[in-house]
């Protein structure tokens, strides 16, 4: 039987990381082989993929180049990693996947959707997750948490603007109404085990 | 006045890099701006891309990762190097370009050559050379050249089976072929002088 495919999405500091290890528990404790991973990276190919865009001044690849190399981490990565695991039997958790391509090179970088689409097509024969997790936290909360948890030292897309952000939260939200089916939007506030317990409840209908 | 486009193609050790530097310096005895430039790299985004294609093993990358690959490096390469040098009316000679990416992840790599022509759409908004003139050598020339060449040091796409470059050869072909405007297919074969004579005659229209 093949595995479920899960992807957590959102902006910066809404705390994905964390609920992903956390959820990955709760999953094994029934039994099941769970794979936690993320993007950009997950594989080796894709994590020396994943330096070139994380790394370097804010305007270092104009939108089309950083969209084509998230693609080419993303075709590596799904590749060598998801599809295999998938094939198993095993669940896989991404920390972010096509989704935040659409968000930041597409809604708040100004890509057509449509090519984006395209690139997940040829890369990666439009894999899509069975379920996307989005975790949402007012704005201004979600920079604060960020800087915390950076302490200052943030990536190339942690320095865009605020703007930039509105613009990954806005589209973020306009895709989970687009696909009900796929999505479920999460609120990220409250405490930790809350916030898991409310992730757990929207995967129950695919446990 | 836009400047001229040129690419040269061709399998290993058709001697592109030798002819290039010598059209290069009989255009600039014309007066004109020259651009001397190659891919996979050409600018600094895109020579760190090169780097992760032609270094590994030769099944580092999937078909699919390594096209976007390439188109990512192409991307960059256009916006920050080949674009601006045509707007000010240089010349650009380009060692390889798309049509390498057609005969290698395309012909003999097995991708759809659709999907190729798609990625350099969204990646580099289609832009092809005005001309592109294809060295041909039989191909046990080649491979003779090139191992003296590099003295046994060669890079991922050199270590690949000879079947492969015979299918890199016959789709420079299949491609000169189809676009007879743009293509000229110039033997590689005899003196550097006279090869290097046979180029410039075929730019003779466009110069």
């Amino acid at each position: 039987m093949r595995g479920r495919f899960i992807s957590l999405e959102g902006g910066e500091g809404v705390g994905k990381s964390t609920q992903l290890r956390r959820l990955a528990e709760a999953l094994r404790a029934d039994g099941r082989e769970v794979v936690e991973t993320r993007e950009p990276g997950g594989s080796p190919g894709a994590e020396a993929i994943r330096a070139l865009l994380l790394e370097g001044e804010t305007d270092r690849w104009t939108p089309e180049a950083e969209a084509l190399l998230f693609a080419a981490a993303r075709a590596d990565h799904v590749a060598r990693l998801i599809r295999p695991a998938l094939e198993r039997g095993a669940w896989v958790l991404c920390d972010r996947f096509l989704d935040s391509s659409l968000a930041y090179q597409g809604g708040a970088g100004g890509l057509d959707e449509t090519a984006i689409r395209q690139l997940h097509q040829i890369g990666s024969d439009g894999l899509m997750p069975d379920r996307t997790l989005l975790l949402e936290l007012p704005g201004s909360d979600a920079a604060k948490r960020e800087f915390a948890r950076d302490n200052g030292r943030l990536d190339r897309f942690g320095r865009k603007t605020g703007e930039y952000h509105d613009r990954v939260a806005g589209t973020f939200r306009k895709l989970a109404e687009a696909d009900p089916q796929r999505f479920r939007a999460v609120n990220a506030e409250g405490a930790m085990e809350e916030v898991t317990d409310r992730l757990l409840a929207a995967l129950a209908d695919i446990r």
